[in-house]
């Protein structure tokens, strides 16, 4: 296992520590238990807007911690669900008293963990909604979860719902916000290589040296197939399809696109795989509005990609527009 | 090989189209000579910076095209030098009527041909300073280079030449703080795996599974030392103190630092290295008073990281502080 970490054991903390000395005035770090939150929070009328799920995937969710996108987030052991009592710590220190927005994964072990901080923080006089996304198209169950898995979406839902919490809106406002990006927003990954767990210490799965695999989850679980070596444009024109079809997507839709990488994958061949993506979109009518290419939600040291796509009208591009202030994503300030 | 590209030979210019057709509004993509210029230019008035060098360390240069940074970027082949009629026609285009500086990589290619360009330039009546860059303290002469090697601090030269030019500073001031920048800046790499170039199909280098090169260069040029695996606070040590102690940094100095991924190497790695040389800063009575972590200078797929310290007074942070909007890099604005 070739990574640059001291003992498997330590990644997570001192990964943590790295932001915490990185990033002290936008965030904080609080440990045991763990979660990352706005350093200027808890924001005293607006609503929280937290979310958590395993390490692993950085910047996902600890680096959308800021102004305009989340107000905490709960990092889990790698690949491994955070526990309720960092989300019920988390719920309760981001309270300004207008309520808290839990935005969660579709994997069973967030839901269900963050199903008992929510009981448990409503016990305790604290208003919460919980938004489950499953935008992933590749397979209907999976390894870790029942129904849809939840991918990229999640990303563009921190920051529009997090802009819509910023400018004011109410608790059901902003949790029915993020439910409209979920459900206008569609999402594959695909895979050149495994990621390996650092606790594990080997790859989580073989792959052949001529072989990928399409509809991986971000955590590598099997996808929709396993094929061989096939060109950018090819791999595009499979994922795009399989998203731009099941919404459906349609001439004349404006979109938030977002190719992202799984961490392993240079920018080099990000936006060759976004010209790809532009190529397919432009031929269907479909515009661009606004995009990100990076590495957004990333499995660890795993090679390829992933694509999402969120259908937008005039107020999800407006505040997507909003500005922002996070270690990962920053505009407008 | 396994990358998200079509036919090897088109890798730069598919990946140039991308940036195009994702940042239009930032960036204009010049094909044949290839070069990205700053879509709202040339700024009259202003002196216009330009660098450039081989593909495959993206984001650099290019997605640093924009207000308070680069002005035009001439990628070349990856790995490859761009030709003279590039950075010409660059210099060109950009050229508002005060002059334009060249920040160059010390890589012996780039050199030459940056100065075939500014003579050329200079004929036809532009007024040209180049600045070359040697702040890698890894190795003295390598592969493609005579003395150091010009790698992360030209990172730090860009942005901050940018906004010494966006400020009006006259061209003779613009070159004089980006030699500053140089003078005061120092790095070191280390690759965990060797990168593939597209065209080669192959790694550039042998490595064992147990084996890192501590001073590798961006291209995977051979660096000081080729050791067993080790720990990131023992890489980190070693990185750290062949950076400090060679300009050297003292007690009491401020720096702005970089932790560089190498384009294989997620962000949780790379926000504890981070942590590893915040402890060894700390430790120093070094204060790091600014910081960019994650892929700003990369070598393709290799895993790995570089480490950058600049020494930094309160002009130095100003300018670092003022606005810049890119693609890559965005505050302020």
């Amino acid at each position: 296992m070739k990574k640059l970490i001291n003992k498997p054991e330590d990644v997570v903390k001192e990964s943590l520590a790295g932001v915490a000395a990185a990033h002290g005035d936008l965030v904080k770090v609080h440990y045991d238990p763990d979660y990352i939150v706005r350093a200027d929070g808890p924001v005293q009328g607006k609503v929280g807007v937290i979310s958590g799920g395993g390490s692993g995937h950085e910047p996902m969710h600890g680096g959308f911690v800021g102004m305009g996108m989340l107000d905490a987030a709960c990092p889990g052991d790698v690949f491994t669900s955070p526990t309720p009592d960092q989300m019920e710590a988390a719920t309760k220190a981001v309270d300004g008293g207008a309520g808290v927005l839990h935005i969660v994964k579709n994997y069973t072990g967030d839901v269900m963990n963050f199903e008992m901080a929510a009981e448990i923080a409503q016990v305790g006089g604290i208003e919460v909604e919980a938004v489950v996304t499953n935008d992933d198209v590749a397979v209907q169950d999976s390894l870790y979860t029942a129904g849809r898995r939840g991918v990229g979406i999640t990303v563009l839902a921190e920051k529009i719902s997090g802009a819509a919490a910023e400018r004011g809106d109410n608790l059901k406002a902003v949790a029915d916000m993020c439910r409209k990006v979920n459900a206008n927003g569609r999402s594959m990954g695909m895979a050149l290589t495994s990621c390996t767990v650092p606790a594990a210490g080997k790859p989580t799965f073989e792959i052949g040296d001529d072989e990928m695999e399409i509809g991986i989850g971000i955590h590598g679980e099997p996808g929709r197939e396993r094929m061989s070596l096939k060109s950018a444009r090819e791999v595009v024109d499979m994922m795009a399809e399989a998203i731009i079809s099941d919404l459906p997507y349609k001439s004349g839709d404006q979109v938030i696109a977002m190719v992202n990488g799984m961490g392993g994958t240079p920018l080099i061949e990000l936006y060759l795989v976004y010209n790809e993506l532009n190529r397919v979109c432009s031929g269907k009518g479909i515009t661009i509005a606004r995009r990100l290419v990076g590495n957004l939600i990333t499995s660890l040291d795993m090679a390829g990609c992933s694509i999402t796509l969120l259908k937008a009208d005039a107020e999800l591009l407006q505040l997507w527009d909003a500005p922002v202030h996070t270690p990962a994503l920053r505009w407008g300030v």
